[in-house]
């Protein structure tokens, strides 16, 4: 099942949020286990939603450097304002600012992991800082052989010195680097950098609610169902 | 055993020439196996010897931002006229620079560390760039839940950035980070950041003929023979 094009991959970079951890699902327990009067689901959507414009904010320069714990926190102050939740204490919104370091991984997360890693080298190249990414594989047991993150490029994906840092870091060439992730956006960026690809379907990354369209783009070297599947298709 | 100082230590940041592998034994026997007619022991000790001088050029702006792969190069070629040794083609001195990805572990180390492991997130401090430890932390499956180096912060130990850098990752002040290493600049240079410190016994990291003084500075949190022993002190 391998195209003849992947057979020089030694890299295997991962998104996280979406592709590896289940933001969506695992954010909603959290606050539901805070017995706000809150839709769960609209407040997990919300606090994801700011993301993007927040690290637009940094790109644009509006903002210096910022790691995602401190967006993440200026996001969640913003929507805690928006859905007149005044109960926290300041311990609280700690604790719950790092209910991202605390996602779960996908049921196939780990399995998929443990397998690519026995042939490649597997990292992560996610805009969560080095400190939130470290504890969530430890938590979660996802077997990474490095940490890579926006925190040591100091840009944030889709910037092209995110993917050629990680050539670069392995002193490889961008095709020997594949970047596999739930977002065509992020492997169209990875692609114009030189890198191969692999999509991996995650039809409940915002929720049962709102399914995603997770129909192929051929222009990816790879679409697998999930990270098992891929490793399948890797001859791992 | 353990001290009551240590009780909120969150992250043990090991030092690796020296301390986790042992350089002079790996590149003797790599010399070695390439049949040159030079003493192995004189020619890991010239190399290794380039090192210190090497990043100090780096340190003093004289040469801007180098990888040690590439401080690592520079020294080889130097060495090579010096020995005069001409018979190495480019790939064979390329896979030679790349000896530093295969160094070997003491052999208390992969159990110490995955003893470690269980209680403490544990990762590398070092000033070998992260390529080179990921290869080594594959080769000789050293279980790091983070690798982090000089790369990362874009200074050379013992610069206060680096050491003050690992608390900044994980979020944490200085004292809940211990250094590990078999050097006791280094260990001094993070206990001035207000790191702990725990100092590991290598008699033989400079080989059996140049056998190292390891006595006790009462200034470290803890002195251990090996990793594995620490691990016993740090109750793991």
């Amino acid at each position: 099942m391998l195209p003849e094009n992947s057979n020089n991959i030694k890299i295997l970079a991962f998104d996280i949020f979406g592709t590896v951890v289940d933001w969506h699902g695992s954010i909603v327990k959290e606050i539901d286990s805070l017995n706000l009067e809150v839709s769960s689901d609209e407040f997990a959507l919300a606090w994801r939603g700011g993301y993007q414009p927040a690290m637009q904010r940094v790109r644009s320069g509006e903002l210096g450097w910022t790691l995602i714990d401190d967006l993440h926190r200026m996001i969640l102050d913003e929507i805690l304002q928006k859905f007149g939740i005044e109960t926290l204490s300041e311990a609280q919104k700690r604790h719950l600012n790092k209910a991202w370091h605390r996602l779960e991984p996908w049921p196939d997360a780990v399995e998929g992991l443990g397998r690519l890693k026995s042939a490649y080298t597997i990292c992560t190249l996610s805009n969560g800082n080095i400190g939130l990414l470290t504890d969530m594989a430890k938590n979660a047991g996802l077997p990474w052989d490095c940490i890579l993150s926006a925190e040591v490029f100091r840009k944030y994906k889709p910037d092209p010195d995110t993917y050629l840092g990680v050539a670069k870091v392995f002193d490889l060439a961008p095709e020997d680097v594949m970047l596999v992730a739930a977002h065509h956006s992020d492997l169209a960026a990875a692609r114009e950098c030189g890198l191969k690809t692999a999509y991996i379907e995650r039809p409940t990354e915002y929720g049962a609610d709102q399914i995603k369209d997770v129909s192929p783009n051929s222009a990816n070297t790879l679409h697998a169902r999930d990270i098992v599947v891929l490793a399948s298709m890797l001859d791992c």
